[in-house]
């Protein structure tokens, strides 16, 4: 039905669903208005199907419109941008002759880049200082719209921004520029009304930047803040963020020399040295006795493949861009983004009958995706990377018990790590495979599952993935963050796509189900992840060297030897160095190691040691083997903490 | 000195250094004239330079020569390739329109190439009969010399040897025909003299090949053959093949479902199934305790490095041709075909003292290299395969004591898969990097290691690598086919390479001596000599299933069940198939499992069990304890066979 004059009528779509008509040339503010006057004096952007813009822009027709107001995450990112601005003006107003690069805001605060400007840590009181004051100045921050040739007289001065002005706009467009006191920017908005409205600044750090990110470029300076609507809030932030720092895994891992990512060798490659890989060894033995109990197979596949196979998988079409391809002769080859496709093939390669379903197969396979190098970041951010990955092959009736014994696999790890976490089961999309009997019974026995068990889990309807519903975990840490946890994913689509089959009872070919599940995840993201969650004290089952032998003077050398081999199949170590025992106690503590042996003449005349802990508690005359029970059992039950003082 | 007439005269060298002057224009029939008429007469071929040549071949100043004569292996070489002419006389005499390829001598035998042929495996006793015949009308093999466009005219119907032709000569230059009978063929030669001095000759089998090797060109057809002087040495050839063929890891591996190597997954890539995964991990754990009682830490890298790593070891330079490398942006990237540059990245990263040393990384690490498509075979030829490597970084004085260690390691492998080896030791070489110093006391120590342990060895002067001397050995399996085996080599040109140092009891930079060392060498090579050498009759440590509980009837199935129970741990099934017990033994033997324990309604009345091993002996009555104690103590003991019942 089209109405009389809807040609100068448009309507866009609120978040509760409902259509708002407006004007054809109306702006977000026009719209925030049109729904009630309060939320319009309020409104300080607009978010036009999930992009942020200015309250100025104009909506267009079927647009899902957002009002941002004050106090919401949307609202502290333009403030943040407001603030970034305030920065280059600071900026400006403290050196001559600096050219502007680009200052936006980030998730945690706002950048701004320069070139030629010399500044260092110092400095940064004083640039505070000056952005204070611009706050305290409230000017007004006004919207300007310019043609192209306006812009480009008004920016002769700043290459950059010209730079950016001939690359995003065409002739003939209209480009804006926003206004501060004496100060302006070429810049896409939005912003607050005011600085005023701008709550508190703080400078974090500076960094080097290439412009647009291009190594070929010239190296700028960044100037790293971040702001927040009132102090409280700041002062979170900032102890957050030292937490956060105390606990960082590259830090950490350089301290414990668990492992390295060097410029020769490449990045987001990581490199794990003997301390880091005892770790990673304790890790993977613990998921393999999961795997052994469980009935689990080992597989092993290569890392490199025939394209062929990502053909199959159907991960070409949609993966390829991530992936590391080269050709060999007249044939392509890919490294593995993942493992599921060689799987598959090993499975394909064999004839099945029902009985002997479920088959799992397990594989610790190191994949490789080509991440952005930009995003690349210490063990968290990898283009190499190991999974702790199972396959099952199963029949649809054993959906249900399957899962189940994978629920009691996830259940082992998050009790053994002391984690806590989130669930949620994710049903099936708009757009899917597989029949919808298969979809009703998969969902029904996932959710049988988890009502047995009584666990707590968000329903996410309509979020699976297109080939099968799935259980996904997060994490969450010491320090309250959350992180990509277990997953077991139903898969009706790659059975179909390998042309899996088995012999049923009935002498037919099915088709089995396919489930992916991974306990750790990623190794290199769980490590990252216990490193910052016990900042860097593992639990002994885990801690590179688990006991140091502490002779008090050099006398005691040959006694903390014979200690020492009395610890055999525990990692071990004496500390053999000509130096004082306050200096080895604090070298232990310093290293992360959670006991101390210390030995002395008394304990040398007792046949006895001294034992201290991570904690600094220490006991005198310990019987040797007392301890040695005792650790045996700590590690056996992988025990969080060293507890035999406590 | 200038000899007068040196114009007209030229010196070769033969076998024994000695030089043998003859006129410019001799030939190598002429040289063997030359050292005694007996030679001369009985020359059949000559080897200049290494290579087999006719012996009207000229010789040339300089030139090493070596005449080949009756009953050595160049001799066998030459009769062969004459077989192959009388394979191809005999199939033109057979079939009409057959166009010829190509037909040299292989190390085994020879074949020719056919394109228009249609033979199949009945037709080879014809075609064998007529090669019989041909050699009994002994013809003389007369060579002949054309002129490339008379060489043109008479090849006018063989389109293959015409591109040959046209390919390798120049006009002007003359090329070779050899005639017997009614039969010639363009060819280099060399060949005997007449076709009755070919011994006896057995054709193979029939293949399928590309016309020069090349997926793109014709599938002609290929008869492989072999011939031999008398029959007795044929009779020797095709037992020690039918040998071979019944242990072809390939076949045992298909059988026994260890590993497949599939188009779809690429060439030279195998994945590893549940059973080939357990018999190598059962390899890498026994590594990994020799490993850890003898000090190693385990590491682990990435399998792709920037190849900035490869041009500081000169694995770019050298290896590049091997390596698959591509592009990532700007950087160039390769997958590691060493593991050894990688851990001298993870060394660098560290400082260290003279008192941490030595230092021994390990690493159970997948290597690819480039070989040429056409070479890969099974797992004895692939692109991937994993090195179980180990570098140390020691100082000099400790190369004697490392080694030793090492050798305690290589002993202890040699032991436990009992296998029979010969070792080398090679020294420094004309090029070489590292001062006199360091290789003469490397040098020393080495040998003193191999004396002291009253080592039988070969010393190989001058054969060591440019950067240090090594070790090696050679294993030899059941039936005396040699393989190449663990490795000790010296590196004094790494560490320089990489900078590598420690501070000395000096308090000064040194550098370290590096040592590369592998036990097996690559687990594929490895595991495929295993599966040879026991002919998929694994020792109960490695068996994929060590024990399978047959039950007599369904009855006792039950009981069958509990009996598996008692041996948790070890990799038992149960066959619970419905089928009689004659055809469950059948199977468990097929299946290569070292043990079968039959129970039936008198075991289960009695609580026992009934006992039988791969040799077929049995034994009733066996308490289930006393057996599960032996196969403890046979697993821990690794032995070689099931030896419960012997």
């Amino acid at each position: 039905m089209s109405e009389p004059d809807s040609q100068q009528r448009i309507a866009v779509v609120l978040p509760d669903g409902s259509e708002l008509e407006v004007d054809a040339d109306a702006t977000v503010e026009d719209c925030a208005y049109e729904i009630g006057p309060g939320l319009g004096s309020d409104t300080v952007a607009g978010k036009l199907d999930g992009e942020l813009v200015a309250k100025e822009a104009a909506v267009y027709d079927g647009a899902e419109l957002e009002i941002v107001t004050d106090g919401s995450e949307e609202y502290l990112r333009v403030m943040r941008h407001s603030a970034s601005h305030c920065l280059a003006q600071a900026v400006e107003r403290h050196y001559d002759d600096v050219d502007l690069a680009i200052g936006p805001p980030t998730d945690e605060g706002f950048y701004y880049d320069f070139d030629n400007l010399d500044v260092d840590e110092e400095d940064l009181a004083d640039l505070e200082r000056e952005i204070e004051e611009i706050i305290a100045e409230d000017y007004e921050i006004e919207r300007e719209e310019l043609s192209v040739d306006e812009a480009r007289d008004r920016l002769a001065d700043e290459p950059y921004k010209l730079e950016l002005l001939e690359e995003l706009a065409d002739e003939g467009q209209q480009v804006t520029f926003y206004k501060q006191g004496e100060w302006e920017d070429l810049c896409a908005g939005p912003h607050v009304d005011s600085t005023g409205e701008i709550g508190v600044v703080k400078l974090l750090e500076i960094a080097g930047a290439y412009w647009r990110g291009d190594e070929e470029n010239t190296m700028q300076t960044r100037i790293y803040g971040t702001a927040f609507e009132d102090e409280s809030d700041l002062e979170e932030f900032v102890e957050r963020k030292e937490e956060a720092e105390k606990r960082d895994h590259r830090r950490i891992g350089n301290e414990m020399d668990l492992f390295s990512i060097q410029d020769v060798t490449g990045p987001g490659l990581p490199l794990y040295h003997p301390a880091g890989k005892t770790v990673l060894k304790e890790l993977e033995d613990f998921v393999e006795s999961l795997n052994q109990e469980a009935g689990y197979d080992y597989v092993e596949t290569p890392h490199v493949f025939k394209t062929d196979l990502w053909h199959r998988s159907g991960h070409y079409e949609n993966y390829a861009d991530d992936m590391f391809i080269f050709d060999v002769g007249d044939d392509e080859f890919g490294l593995k983004p993942m493992n599921c496709p060689g799987h598959a093939a090993i499975f394909q390669d064999h004839s099945w009958s029902y009985r002997d379903l479920p088959i799992r197969y397990a594989e610790n396979g190191k994949v490789y995706r080509k991440e952005q190098r930009g995003e690349l970041s210490g063990l968290s951010r990898v283009w190499a990377f190991t999974i702790d990955d199972g396959h099952l092959f199963i029949r649809p009736d054993q959906i249900e018990r399957e899962v189940e014994g994978i629920m009691d696999m996830i259940t082992d790890v998050l009790e053994t790590f002391d984690l806590e976490y989130e669930m949620a089961l994710a049903t099936r999309p708009e757009k899917s495979v597989g029949s919808d009997e298969i979809w009703d019974r998969a969902e029904e026995q996932l959710e049988s599952v988890l009502e047995k068990r009584n666990l707590d889990y968000e329903l996410e309807e309509g979020d699976g993935a297109f080939y099968g519903p799935k259980i996904d975990f997060a994490f969450e840490d010491a320090i309250g963050r959350s992180w990509d946890g277990p997953t077991v994913q139903l898969d009706f689509n790659m059975p179909q796509r390998f042309d899996l089959d088995y012999v049923g009872e009935d002498n037919e070919e099915h088709e089995p189900v396919m489930i992916h599940r991974a306990l750790y995840g990623s190794y290199e993201r769980f490590f990252m992840m216990l490193i910052e969650h016990y900042e860097g004290n593992f639990p002994l089952w885990l801690a590179p060297e688990q006991v140091r032998v502490l002779p008090i003077s050099d006398g005691n050398l040959g006694y903390a030897h014979r200690v020492a081999n009395e610890f055999d199949g525990f990692r071990v170590e004496v500390d053999d160095r000509d130096s004082t025992l306050e200096r080895k106690i604090r070298a232990a503590h310093d290293d992360r190691v959670p006991y101390q042996i210390i030995v002395g003449d008394n304990e040398e005349e007792d046949g006895n040691i001294s034992v201290r802990d991570r904690f600094e508690d220490q006991e005198y005359d310990v019987e040797i083997e007392a301890f040695r029970d005792h650790l045996e059992a700590e590690r056996e039950e992988k025990r969080t903490e060293p507890d035999f003082l406590q």
